[in-house]
């Protein structure tokens, strides 16, 4: 099934705005409801492709057939952009600047090697496509004319080791997928992002992508065995060992390169027996602080929870940690900031971990409130995104941004990004409502998941873009990263540049301009053009 | 204190070799022990540096001082190679055709720029030497003439941080000085390679290194968050959170990179408490494949000890698990594989690691020997250089070499190369004793360390390289790596290329040619020379 092309998700799943969340649009926010009336797919005017017969030729003989290069107006606008809020505003519009000239579909690593052989005869641009689903604008390069390498066709399970517990699949295979494969063999995974339902294997790759259980299962980089990468020059394979001091580990060259570099056509991945056991469950601290506390203690001496996340006071007064029951006399009940604590294993190991982090969790000022609020969590972890979409609906807006740091610095880069946000929106005259978790921890730091709800504004991309920009600056000003785990894309680059300095860049372009000498792959993405 | 200049670390600390070994000497491989007598250090015939006044003076400038600048023979033939066995079989014959011409002593990041700086001007390569601990021909480049950059003086700590847990380390710090100094704060590194007493954190990074309780604190490259670079080009900074997802882990192009990119000149690495308690004991599995399933259990579904390591059947018989006991009728009693099995952390935490574990051992055929196999091995555990040095002096031939791979593969990778190195010495006429074990343990794969004995032949290290390339083709062939934990140097390079791939070498080669145009750097080493 295809994603909705101007939100997210499933239609029949999309759900109307609950009243208590219209009261604090209209209440706190002044949004005046109204319908945004965007048109529909069939009304977008898009231009017709600048694809030439013998190009289209070309594209097809790659992919040996005409029925996998794709030129129709709907097909283009399914793969205009991804899914940030400016992308669903921009589209919602009637904006199909960036649309491809085509959606060339192979079915194997030696099609993709002959679709990138045939883009560089013929000068057009190559952007690798997954799930569709970046909020970065990581699929909006900057050079026409480009075609969209979507890889929906390369998703089968290639090989299953259960003794090394590894499998090796293709870049195509949406995360549901991917785990339904594994479970045939008794094994998952463990890769849970918001985007689940519909982003890839190889979009996790590309991305670096952490999971909502990262803290039990690791982020997607860490389980990252092995990669195969299809270049303009060839193929790089790489993945001898799970560690190796043979050179500088090349995985970690692919990891995070966003298709700058080539086209993931395999990755290699760890896996893990299906847990016996999933216990969720929620507690409540006084301050964002003393549960910050808590958290870091649990990730530095353990015992580790599988899930382990917290709102501060805003997101656990509106109730976004559990988007089902938002704005419900549930979701409000006592002050201070929630929790989720979350396990998954054997029935031993939880009951062990969950006894010894429950101790931990009391010591730190932690109140435990049971299983419901964590069983709402997990039941509404992936409905946010539909949540945004009926907000947009009704003219109000909505967008999230994230970023990590050391745990000295945490405190710092909350205060810095919140008060960037709330005083650009202020001053642009829709005073927002700024809500933040930490949504992954670690011995060192953790990061810090912002969402920001407003008025729209009469140009609701151009009224954000400032706000954005002062967000970056923060971050960057703060001693953060510029994304944790949505990546860097176009919108992040900028700030990217500066994280990564004049000699980290250097030495990717030099990477870039080695494999993708004629600079096809998704330019302007990642690292500026030259 | 420096280390001895043609063997392993204090010369206080040389034995004699144990009767019994002499005995396993003479009866098994036939070496006839007897001196080597080999020439003291000033009877070492070093030519003069080949380094004008005014290249000299550049170099003076660039420290601060003449007396940073070391010419003299001693200072020369100190810094000639590393500690490989061929490495000292050559100066022990007197070869320095690897010597440098200087040895520069650089105290800052800036001065190590400008030394940079100046040996470019001058066209001289720079070889970084922290330890001098390499065993793969990482300290001698193929380039002349080149000045070893000796960073010693670059040994402080420069900064902790107890809430993230995090300390920043200059890269000339000797591992014990490094603990002392974190000991002070209370934490630990937790890294304990063989090399522990003389090997210096930007060796650790250089070279990916990996320590003896891998299994419980992680490999270096696990614990590296941020790192500095001093390049002929300029300075990179590395590191603004414990994970990012913008762009490629850059840290990860550093690490491994072995002083080709740049020059590191801090690290700054994850810390934990220093454990309350440290616990080693030994186990008896009836075989190797047995063993390591038990250790495979405990990798993958825990509970993980802090030390993991499993000799095989001929390692477990000469005692090599635990080098003060060899030949020792304590350490041959009963047959089978003997493993070490280590815990250190707080006593509820080792304690319940240590019943867990035990079960899993107990359930996957192992007999527990009791603390004092393990007591044995903590108390030698760095000791093994030592005997070599002993094993030199009377004609006997020793070397170490390891590999990884998924555990799959184990069995088939552990088979081939004690083959390659067998066969090949036995046709040379000097049959070996080959050993092997298990020293580091992943969910998916582990790795494995093979010592190999024999009598020298006329000479040693040409009687050596066939055997020593075999195994090498041997491991690439059974999809192995070429190195887990020692590098690449000049002695793997060959084979290195092979595993990483055109393609991998040339994104490394464009990095290098970017950060590095001069070529300046450890010319050769991890990379050919153009």
């Amino acid at each position: 099934m295809d994603m909705l092309w101007n939100g997210w998700g499933d239609p029949a799943k999309a759900a109307p705005l609950p009243d208590a969340v219209t009261g604090v649009l209209r209440d706190l926010l002044g949004v005046k409801p109204h319908s945004t009336g965007a048109p529909a797919l069939e009304d977008i005017s898009v231009p017709e492709p600048a694809l030439e017969p013998a190009v289209f030729g070309a594209l097809a003989d790659a992919v040996a057939g005409e029925a996998q290069v794709r030129t129709d107006a709907e097909s283009r606008v399914r793969h205009t952009r991804g899914k940030s809020t400016p992308d669903l505003l921009l589209i919602r519009a009637g904006d199909v600047t960036d649309v491809p000239e085509a959606v060339v579909l192979p079915a194997t690593h030696d099609e993709v090697l002959a679709v990138l052989r045939a883009c560089a005869r013929h000068g057009l641009a190559v952007v690798p496509f997954g799930g569709g689903t970046s909020v970065v604008g990581g699929l909006a390069p900057q050079r026409r004319a480009f075609v969209a390498l979507d890889l929906r066709r390369m998703d089968g399970l290639l090989d299953l080791d259960p003794v090394s517990r590894t499998a090796t699949l293709q870049p195509g295979l949406r995360a549901p997928h991917a785990e339904a494969l594994l479970a045939e063999h008794g094994f998952t995974l463990g890769h849970f992002p918001q985007s689940y339902e519909w982003a890839t294997i190889g979009g996790f790759a590309a991305a670096r992508s952490s999971g909502q259980a990262s803290a039990g299962y690791g982020r997607f980089d860490d389980m990252v065995l092995g990669l195969t990468l299809a270049t303009s020059r060839g193929t790089l394979e790489i993945g001898r060992a799970p560690r190796s001091a043979a050179g500088p580990d090349l995985r970690h060259l692919v990891l995070g390169s966003e298709g700058a570099f080539g086209v993931i056509t395999s990755v290699t991945v760890r896996i893990r027996p299906v847990p016996q056991v999933r216990v969720y469950e929620g507690w409540r601290f006084a301050s964002f602080e003393e549960g910050a506390v808590a958290l870091r203690r649990l990730a530095q001496d353990g015992p580790r929870p599988t899930v382990l996340r917290l709102s501060d006071e805003t997101e656990t007064l509106i109730g976004l940690a559990q988007p089902d029951a938002i704005g419900s006399a549930d979701a409000r009940q006592g002050a201070g900031c929630q929790a989720i604590v979350g396990y998954e294993g054997t029935e031993e190991d939880t009951s062990h971990r969950r006894e010894r982090a429950a101790a931990v969790l009391r010591e730190s000022g932690g109140v435990c409130l049971g299983a419901e609020p964590g069983e709402r969590w997990a039941h509404g972890r992936y409905s946010a995104p539909y949540l945004r979409d009926a907000l947009l609906d009704v003219g109000a807006f909505a967008e999230t941004l994230e970023t990590a740091t050391f745990w000295s610095r945490v405190p710092a880069l909350y205060s810095a990004v919140r008060t960037a946000l709330t005083d650009t929106l202020t001053r642009a005259g829709t005073p927002p409502l700024v809500m933040c978790h930490i949504s992954h921890v670690y011995e060192n730091g953790a990061s810090l998941y912002f969402t920001v709800v407003s008025a729209q504004g009469e140009d609701p991309v151009a009224h954000w873009t400032p706000a954005k920009h002062a967000a970056n600056e923060a971050v960057i000003a703060a001693g953060g990263t510029i994304s944790h785990h949505h990546g860097v894309g176009t919108d992040h680059r900028d700030w990217y540049v500066r994280e990564a300095g004049v000699l980290g860049v250097e030495a990717l372009r030099a990477v870039k301009d080695r494999l993708d000498p004629d600079g096809l792959l998704n330019p302007g993405i990642l690292l500026p053009l030259d």
